[in-house]
């Protein structure tokens, strides 16, 4: 089968198409023939060295996908060949979905939402995952507030949506050039984090009351930097990592939740009814051949993307 | 009134015998007369600098109280003179209860459990409210581990017992001379922090599966340095406040409460229940007069108390 692998760590450069051996679903397993494969950041981070993933180059890579089944395994029980659906392939040490075939197992797999094109389906599973663990966490109610970061972003769109279907107020942080964007998902305020101070935005979007969540997908001193602005009792969510103490949480008891997405076909299925109840609709920055996956990774990694870069693998 | 008040922040000789005048109470306020005061690191904290608590010497400190209500204000519901009641008085620029009489709001004060002298009862309100706040938020069920640290101290000592309660296994940390009292307590394994590596001795009496919480009233670089040993998905807590990120803590979806307690008469008529039903007994390591609470302080400060140091202030 066709497949863009990379042949060493290193820059968007290590890219090549190869021709691989087409995998063979075990017991619980299917074989999907691949129709649309979506960029996340993770892709990029294990291009540039994927040895805490166990992945060991030549290997693809690609973490979102949507296609059609085309064989299960012997003990596959909730899928048929002709299936469309969708996942997010996992990534410890095993293959990834920019090829034209990829095996995955049935339990994180999950009927593709009808009204979602194949290309649509791609650009959910991972951040949708990753927004959805945050709502679980939050718990938001009508007449709660939340900060979410980088709220043009893959995760930060989908969070946007999901928490004004919770009926919240939302504070959204994004580039002067994406405000039209996030405030078009739903925000009730975009922050310009390069010409505001957010910590001052905030206070004074909230009359000085500060926010019940915040939801930092940006990481290292980002929440940190604006912890000061959430009331007592109020719950932080990381799903990247911080990398200093969070001042004055102690005697406010903040409630910090650390979240690594875990795949699950319950995840998905609820992704689904909110995209059909018309709570949410993923945002794509563009569609691009899957030949041209160096190209959306140098796109990724330069910033500013609105949305999901979506690799086009078949009609 | 006698009082034992500071005429300044600085060591335990700014101590001094006062004359005060006897407080008033107002509408919602009792008028108590103290037995009994128990210490905390919170003493010792604000006589050393105590602007953070909005403390103005000269004044009264001593935040664990036992004593009769003498006279209630003209709205107090709950109290009659006459009443014997405990509970943990506000820090934040109001007297404390090291002196005869003190006023303070009904609700944060309770009924002292019958079974209890005063002397006991003074014991329990601040690190027993301190501790049932960590039990609420780990929600520990039997057939779970939790690492509970500074084992034989007054907040470790009873959240030892709770845990224990709850049908959890208990792992407690102390020093070498403590091991018995903390095995006493309830600990299936108490292990000398300053002999043994905590991380390896916590692996190895877990068979290398870790723990479903953590305990940390240490603080600074303690929970940092022991978060290795917490499974996915497990829960951490911090009294005291952390200085450092959690490595590890994302991938394994860690849940961390920074926990400033806050007192509320639920939580003591709590504490009253566990110690009727025979779950818990406050530790006292010794009972001295009011007028040597200058050495108490200096103990405290020198660690390795076993439980509280209660100051008796009347029979």
């Amino acid at each position: 089968m066709k497949a863009m692998i990379i042949t060493a760590f290193g820059g968007p450069e290590v890219f090549q198409a190869a021709d691989w051996p087409k995998p063979v679903p075990q017991a619980t397993e299917l074989l999907v023939r691949i129709h649309a494969v979506a960029l996340n950041p993770v892709d990029y981070k294990i291009r540039e060295n994927g040895t805490w993933a166990r992945v060991k180059p030549p290997a693809i890579l690609g973490y979102d996908a949507a296609g059609v089944v085309e064989a299960v395994g012997a003990n596959v029980t909730s899928f048929k060949p002709g299936d469309a659906v969708f996942y997010s392939p996992d990534i410890w040490g095993v293959p990834g979905a920019c090829a034209e075939y990829h095996v995955v197992d049935e339990a994180i797999v999950a009927h593709k939402p009808k009204s979602l094109t194949f290309e649509e389906a791609a650009a959910l599973p991972l951040v949708g995952m990753t927004a959805w663990d945050a709502m679980e966490f939050f718990q938001l109610r009508p007449g709660q507030t939340v900060l979410i970061h980088a709220a043009a972003g893959g995760v930060g769109s989908l969070a946007v949506q999901m928490a004004k279907a919770h009926g919240a107020r939302v504070l959204g942080t994004c580039r002067g050039a994406n405000r039209d964007l996030v405030r078009s998902l739903g925000a009730d305020v975009a922050i310009d984090y390069r010409t505001e101070d957010v910590v001052q935005a905030v206070l004074r979007e909230t009359g000085g009351a500060g926010v019940d969540a915040i939801y930092d997908t940006v990481g290292n001193d980002n929440l940190p930097r604006c912890i000061a602005v959430i009331k007592p009792f109020g719950r932080a969510m990381t799903c990247v990592g911080i990398t200093a103490e969070l001042p004055g949480a102690l005697f406010k008891n903040v409630l910090l939740r650390y979240g690594f997405m875990e795949r699950s076909r319950q995840k998905l299925d609820t992704l689904s009814v909110l995209v059909e109840r018309g709570h949410i609709r993923p945002v794509i920055d563009s569609i691009i051949p899957l030949e041209q996956v160096a190209d959306g990774h140098r796109r990724i990694q330069a910033g500013g993307v609105r949305g999901k870069i979506i690799l086009r693998v078949a009609e």
